[in-house]
């Protein structure tokens, strides 16, 4: 008998216990971007450190995740600390340290999910369906790219001449881990930041920039997030402002039948 | 002669040096919700700690605050800690104790602004001038209600019949302190949870709710900040989806002039 090898995303989320509060990981090639990891696998790493802690309770509802320095190939430990649990919710500290110097800090959120009166207000975006759109290529430098399996519905990368400006800074896509994965919060925390910089679309053209700070909010139950399955999910981005060498960025998640997975918003610093 | 008084946010902000990275408030009454302060009361206060903090570099640029257990009336430490310091960005850690339990944690990001290309994409929401609208009444428990002036434009409060349902939880008020204050970054802090719970719109009554996490974008320099003076500020706030206990929130907050000053999202515990 031979074990089917490890999905690259579980590859890159495998840490080891390394005392208490404490986890070893490496940075992984599937998830490199063009100068250190993708954020969304530092993210990702730093959610399954609380997600395997043995004093976890519930599941992820908040993620902030602030990229305070650069991140070298190798070896990394997490530091993954309950600061306060309550009933139903849970408080984490969040670290990820490289030589004992701390390069990404964060904070998650955790909850016990209780049946309410739900509602969902927003609404998906209209979309041709994910299978009657083309694969969008990678670029050459960016390995995370190839992870990911992306049909561009609407901004899929700068289509203005360079030095003209787009009206606006919306890009949605069809998303699913490449090779297909069923989704967990973790695969979640990922894909949330799986925009190109807004800058790009924006200006049509590439900008030297770099997210600072992430927040991701968790809207589905994990029975949700299984029922994705191998589905392409719909992810949308856009930013409301750029000013002084940063700008934000709203993004969503949305399943193919509707319901709205994930919200994210970050601030992402541009030179120029 | 007489000293003026302090303004209540100023007094709600006054921090006492309290050993390496500790400073010693007090909760006040001015910024009483109803059994416990309000929360953007609080951020303020967090955000105050890195702001007033001997090795403080740059302004604000993100700040995250987790709501992880009750604060009761009386003395508090904050904790703020640079986590790393780069050459134009800082992170820090954050909490809140009382009594040596943490009651809030958070991060903060500050960054020195550069001059660069800028853009304005997010459009301010078309509303009659401040002056023309009614000073909205606060609720008798809401102490903190009245340390603001907040003229309703749309969704002041629940509108339809208990039982009802509104089809959307947009609300959108003119804004400033009470008495008239120019904002700084603590007060933007706070004016960006003077949004009462969006559930309460949603279905018309009161629905217990509590935020659990908030993170703010500071879009504005402090120059920018101070040209505010006395004016009214646009608020804004909706959800996205209510589900199993939890609703997300994004909120805008404009000058009169139309400039985008900060951007918000915030995740909310509610029962039922």
């Amino acid at each position: 008998m031979t074990q089917a090898p490890l999905h690259p995303l579980d590859q890159a989320l495998q840490l080891e216990p390394a005392g208490e509060h404490r986890f070893r990981g490496h940075t992984s090639q599937a998830y490199w971007n063009m100068i250190g990891p993708f954020g969304g696998a530092t993210a990702a790493a730093m959610l399954q450190a609380a997600l395997i802690h043995p004093d976890r309770l519930g599941d992820p509802s908040a993620l902030t995740v602030n990229f305070a320095g650069p991140i070298a190939e190798g070896p990394f430990e997490i530091v993954a600390r309950p600061s306060r649990t309550n009933r139903s919710t849970q408080h984490w500290h969040l670290e990820l340290l490289q030589n004992g110097e701390i390069t990404t800090t964060g904070s998650a959120v955790f909850a016990v999910r209780r049946q309410t009166w739900n509602c969902g207000e927003a609404v998906m975006p209209e979309a041709s369906a994910a299978d009657t759109l083309p694969r969008m290529n990678g670029f050459a430098p960016v390995k995370w790219l190839g992870s990911y399996d992306m049909r561009a519905i609407r901004g899929a990368k700068p289509s203005s001449a360079p030095g003209t400006e787009n009206p606006d800074s919306l890009t949605q896509f069809w998303l699913r881990d490449e090779p297909a994965r069923t989704p967990d919060y973790a695969a979640m925390a990922a894909w949330c930041d799986t925009f190109y910089p807004r800058i790009f679309l924006k200006r049509a053209g590439f900008v030297p920039a770099g997210t600072v700070s992430l927040t991701t909010y968790f809207h589905a139950d994990a029975a949700t997030l299984a029922a994705v399955g191998h589905d392409h999910v719909l992810a949308s981005a856009q930013a409301r402002v750029f000013r002084q060498g940063f700008f934000d960025q709203s993004a969503e998640i949305w399943s193919a039948s509707g319901e709205l997975l994930a919200s994210s918003h970050q601030i992402v610093y541009y030179k120029e």
